[in-house]
Parts: C-alpha cells; structure tokens; sequence
C-alpha cells in the first residue's frame, strides 16, 4: 500500500517536471521564431534590384539584433536545460517563479524589436535592463530550487557561491553597461557584455560544471 | 489473449492522454508567447532619446495587459497541468470540450491587445466577459472528467462542492467586476479580481489540494 | 545478434513515429493560436465606451471565422490523433506526405483572415476550397498508411470503405458548397458543410470508430 | 555504486539529448506555422468578388514562396529528424551548433517575405543565399556529431565522403544558381535548386541511407 502510494507521488511528480519542461521549451521555442518578426520588412512599390538590396542592407542594425538575441534566448535555454536536468521535482512556488522567468524570455523580442529600429542609448538601456531582470528572475529559480530541496542531489557549498557570483557579475555587467554606453557609446556597452560571459564563465568552470 | 487487449487498450488511452496534454501545452506555450506582440511598436522617424523613451512609458499600459493576461494565461495553465495530472483516459466528448477551453485561451491575446489600447470600460468588460468564459469552459471539462469517470481516483464529494463553489466565485467576480467598474471605475473592477483569487483559494486549500 | 537489431529498428520507429507526431501536435497547436492574429484590432484615436464597442461588434464575422477555423482544425486534430493512434510506423513517404497535409492546416489562418475581413462569395470559395485540399491530403495520407502497411492492425476492408466514402462525401461537400453559395447565398453553403458532418459521422460511426 | 552513476550519466545524456530534440521540432513547427504570415492580406474597402479574386490571384508568387518555403524547411526537419535519430548523446558545442543551425530555419521566414513579395534577382540572391548558409550550418553540426562520438554508431568512412560530397554539391549550387539567376532569369536559378536534390539524393542513396 505504502509503495503503491509512494510510486504515485513519484508518478506524479515526474508528470509535474515533464510538464513544466516542456511548456518551458514550447515558450523558447516560440520566442526563438517569433524573433524574426522583429525584423522589419521594407515596403516598396515595384523596387529595382539595387533598391531592394539598399534596403535590405538598411536592416543590418536589426539582423544584428536578432542574431544577438536568438544567441541570449539560446544560452538562457542551455542554461535553463542544463539547470532542469538536476531537478527532482517541482512544487507549487517553481510553477510560479518558473512562469515568471518565461515572461522575460517570451518579452525579449519587443527590446529585440527597439533596439533593431532605433538603436540610440534608450534601445540599449531597455535591452540591458530586460537582460538584467531575465538573469534575476533566474537566479530567484535557482535560488529556490536549492533551498525547498528540489534538487536531486543537494548543491555543493562551494558551487553554490560560485553560482551566486556569477549572477551578481552578470547583473551588475547589464546594470554597469547602461552608464558606460552614456559615456562612452553603445559600442562600449556591447563590449561589457562581451566581457561578461566570459568572466561568468569561469565562475562556472570550477561552479556549475563540476555537478 | 485478454491481456494483450487490456494491454492495448491501456496504451491507447495513454496515447490519447499524452497528446491531448501535448496539443493543451503547445497552446498555452503559443498562447503566452504571442502576448508580446499585443504591445505596440512606436513608428517614429530617427526619434531622440528622450522621444523614444517618452513613447516606451506610454505603453506602460499595454505592459501591464501583458503581466495580467500572463499571469492569467500561466494560472490557467497551472490548473490545466494539476487537473490533467488526475486523469486516467481522455473520451471523444473530452477532446471536444478541451479544444473549447482552449479556444478561450488563445483568443485572451485579442482582449489584451483592445483593454492595452484603448483601457477604458469596453476594454475592461470585453476582458472580463473573456475571462468568465475561461472559467466556464474549465468548469464544464472538470464536470465532464468527474461525471465520465476520467479521473483515477473518483473525486471527493466536498472537493467537488469546494470546485464547484469556486468556479461560481470566480464566474460571478468576473462578471460582477463590469458592473463595479462602471459605477467606481476600472481600479475598483481590478480590485474584485484581485479579491476573487483569495477567496477562491481558501475553498481551493480545502478542496483540489487535499488531492 | 538479431534480437538486438529487431530491438534497434524498433527503437528507430518509435522514435521516427514519436518526432512525426510532436511535430504534427506543434503545428496544430500554433496554427490553433495563429488564428487570433486573424482578428483585426480596431485603429481609432481615444474612441468614446460606446464607439469602441460598435468597433468590437463589427468584427462579429471575423470572431466567427476564427470560431469556424478554430473547430475545424480541432476537428482535422481530433481525426489526426485518431488515425497517429492507430499506426505502428513511418516511411519516407508518410513523412513527406503528412508535411503535404500539414501544410494545408498551417495556411488555414490566410482563408480565415480572408473571409472574416470580406466575406462575400470570393472569401467563401478560397476557404471552402482549402478545406477540400485539406481533406484530400488527410485521405491521400490514411490511403497510403494503408497501402504500405504502416498500421498496427490491416484495415478491415468495410472500414475502409466507409473511410473512403467519407472522404468523398467530405469533399464533393465542399466543393458542392460552392456553386450552392453563388446560387442560393453563403448561408446555404455553411448548411451544406453542417450537414456534411453528421452524413460523415455515420460512416465513421460504422467505420474508423468500430477499431 | 559505479553501475548507478552509470545509469545517471545515460538519463542525463537522455534527458539532454530528448528536450534538443523537442526544442528543434518546437523551432521547426513554429517556422512552418509561420510562413503563412508572409502572405500578405489585400487591403480593400468593400471590393467587388471580381475585385477580391483579382486581389489573391496577384498573390501566387507569394503563394509560390510558401509553398518552396513549407518544402525547404520540411524537407530540412527530415534530414535533421533522420540525424538526430542515429544520435546517442549530445555535448555543449553540439548545442550551440545546433541553435546555430535552428537560427537559419527561423529565419526564413524573412527571405520567403521578401522574395514573395519582390521576387527580382535581389529576393532570389538572398533567398538562395539563406538556404547556403542553413546547409551549410547543418554540415557543421554533422561534422561535429562525427568527430565528438555523438553518433551511436560511428559513420562508415564511405557515408561520410558521400555526406560531405552531397552537402558541397548542395551549397556550390544554391551559390551557383545566384549567377545563373543574373544571367539566365530566375527560372533558370531555381531550376539548379531542382537538379541539385536528385544529384543529391543519388549520393544520399549510397550514403546516408544505407545506415
């Protein structure tokens, strides 16, 4: 009776987690494609051939806003994939959180869209800011994961704090690289996020990866 | 020889089971994706900085139709996921009315779009007449399960009264909030919905959750 | 030696069969909720309670399209998920033949746009018109299935009969509609696809439904 | 004790390599489902039959770009499909590559607008373009597959030299057919894009397939 009832709570569990995953893979999924509406297309009557490619070259600013953001949507996926492979179970709380981290995912292509029509500082600084709070809402994800013991083997000490370093770098680079692209330009924005993942990365080589 | 039919017979209902589930995410998923596209795009030529961000606060209450209508759309997906977790087999009758509910789900895009546009009280009650459709719809596919036997374990009968009970809150909150935001105005509408969840969530503890 | 290779083609099949179906259910999915975009949001500048909602009623007969397509392509879903259930394989052919059909269910939403924004015989026709394309594919899809013996059990031959005489009846339907709609009105064309279903049904009824 | 991390490793390896899989197949249902947004709706007030008629005959080239779009990106989820069948594991730079690749399939969406509603030598460059680079990311991924030991099985010496042969053929003549488009016209650039499958498919034949 007892393994019947103890069988179920598993069943039901991993229902729970299947669940979860893959409407969080539908949302990247989804997102990832609609990125492409960000890019807008040129509208001509009976254009020559030279006008038709000086267009389509006029939408390198938003291509390269696609292409940075299908990269941030891709990483936050490898990194949310990675991050539900250690999950046991999910309860209530993870629902929530985890519905609230996909509303950032599924918001990133309307700054995509902004920053690819207008560019200018307020483009970059509403980008930056929506990475910031995707990075955080993430953190919160993680954070209650290890604390509500969802996890299916509990976090190392040490890679817990290699992995809260590595979200207050990340947060603080989007947060930093605001002012910076005030001072200096969007170009010296960019390049704080360049340096970012990199840095990050190497909190998670000794964080993270060793799991 | 029996067996084998009882076999069969087994995975055909999983079969179905899965799929309909599968069909249900990729709606929400779709659904709580395509949210984004109902907030507006300004169309301004080489606009200043300032400009630019002027016309981003404008849309802040389109920003917030997309937080409400993602909340809802990812409750309803919560409740959808706990109810099908229940379930044993899907019937025919089952197919159809899923297929109404989810109907409901992905048209709430359209009335987040009208109420982020233009607010006012169409917009509000257009909303909320959506929402107690929602409601409905859900209902009627939680009385269908119960009656039809779908379920693994037959409900409680006060669960079924605490289910029942809510789903009449909630329907009546929903409608009655047109009336109060005609007479107090939106916020008072809002007000009622904000209420209705608590409420509804008190009778929720006592009934779905003991499950 | 040949256990493991009968286990490995086994394997390959489940998994050829599993991804076919995970993409049909996307498709649908999407194509579901893509039909909300079909709706036109009104473009009025700070529009009075009541003009907003004279707005809202004249899109009555594009909610109708979307209700109509909306039950249509559940319907085309329901029949799919019936005829997936029933298969043991794929072959290349399946697969290109099912892309084919997937590929009229996911252009449903265009007919759609077109015949709630302007109804009129021209919309009714393209629409009618499609539906007939999407019926021949699912029959040319169910006949191949057949043929190459990708179903778990051989068809009786009186199902598919009565399969096959669903079909045509489906289609001349259709089709029939047409010429109904330019003598008679559109009115008559909808009756002739309501009657069409229940005509179907008692086929189906001594048909597919007996497995 | 080495037994269950054994069995740990292969459920992450499955885990990892199942939600590649169901992201992918989410990408490609999505751009499928997409695409008939590319069509553009006649804007009309109250137009005649005639009219409406003469307005969605305009649009066969537009209809024409869906339909090789719908086939280009079908055809290109069952090679992807078919590969990711042989596949026992995946590592960190197979998913990035593969986002790479599922980066160009989003994108077509775009090139499939552009070429339906401008067509010219401009929309066929970068329309041919585009499928270039996506057999060109896709050879990446199939490469790397190989050389990391992703594969359950490791390729046959004379698969490979067939796959790479077939994947330059594919590219040489998506490249080719942009001069031939300069000189000749268009229908002779898609011609090449006719005559490379079958050059293809005669490599595949003895290659891949055989598998």
């Amino acid at each position: 009776m007892e393994v019947e009832t103890e069988h179920e709570i598993q069943r039901d569990q991993e229902f729970d987690l299947d669940r979860t995953i893959s409407l969080s893979d539908g949302i990247f999924a989804f997102a990832l494609t609609l990125l492409v509406l960000s890019i807008s297309v040129p509208e001509l009557t009976h254009p020559s051939n030279a006008d038709l490619w000086n267009h389509l070259l006029d939408r390198r600013s938003e291509l390269t806003s696609y292409l940075i953001s299908f990269a941030v949507i891709g990483a936050a996926w490898i990194r949310h994939h990675r991050f539900c492979g250690g999950l046991g179970r999910v309860d209530a709380r993870f629902l929530v959180m985890n519905l609230c981290f996909l509303a950032t995912v599924a918001f990133l292509p309307y700054p995509t869209e902004i920053l690819g029509l207008y560019g200018g500082l307020t483009g970059f600084a509403f980008y930056a800011g929506t990475l910031a709070l995707l990075v955080l809402a993430f953190a919160v994800l993680n954070e209650h994961a290890g604390r509500a013991g969802l996890l299916r083997q509990p976090e190392d000490p040490q890679d817990r704090l290699a992995r809260r370093l590595g979200t207050m770098m990340a947060i603080s680079a989007f947060l930093i690289s605001i002012p910076i692209a005030v001072v200096v330009g969007n170009w010296a924005g960019y390049l704080t996020w360049i340096i970012l993942p990199n840095a990050d990365k190497l909190v998670f080589r000794f964080g993270l990866l060793k799991r």
